[in-house]
């Protein structure tokens, strides 16, 4: 796992702050008009995504980055984390910064045990 | 995106090969014991890894890189697919690498449009 350049720099930044529930220290590395594909389809501006991402870091007790690599552009970060929901919940992240600001993310994670967990509860 | 390092060229080769549905090359750079982390649960050695890639891939009738990177050691894919079953699934790995062999990795990708679409049919 080796940083460089500056996009991975935001992302984990952007990753320490939500995944250490600082949901503001977070937004401010997101552009406005963000769009993030995301696994229930497409998030578009800020004001869904932190909407979107708001619940998840809430019920986020730990993660842990287990591959963060990217260059000036782009980066890409797969992480696993310990949810309230579920132990076990890996989730990847491909994101594009331009000046600082994460202006395209896509996530990539598993619903299933999440959908299973509440039809269960 | 910029390839670099050996785990990448791996990766990235053995992505073509399962995708391309040459599944003997895919298996070809990965280790007789990999431990492979997938969503749901661990799949250890090369036959069972084998019969859970195969379906998948069977079924796979594109893919997009959308981020790739890596060092020596590591990298770390994420792509988009479109399958029979579902047309937007993206994935993401996370693989280690030793003497040009797959050893582990970690996938992630969403089972719940899978298990929705095999529960409609």
């Amino acid at each position: 796992m080796t940083p460089t350049g500056h996009a991975l720099e935001t992302a984990l930044a952007y990753h320490r702050a939500w995944s250490g529930h600082d949901l503001d220290a977070a937004m401010a590395l997101v552009a406005p008009d963000i769009v993030c594909d995301a696994p229930a389809g497409p998030v578009e501006g800020i004001d869904a995504f932190r909407a979107f991402m708001g619940p998840f870091a809430a019920m986020t007790l730990r993660t842990e980055i287990l591959g963060a690599f990217g260059d000036d552009e782009t980066a890409v970060v797969l992480y696993d984390t310990t949810t309230t929901l579920v132990a076990h919940a890996p989730g990847a992240e491909r994101l594009r910064v331009v000046d600082g600001l994460i202006v395209r993310m896509t996530i990539v994670f598993d619903r299933l045990p999440f959908a299973r967990a509440r039809a269960a509860s």
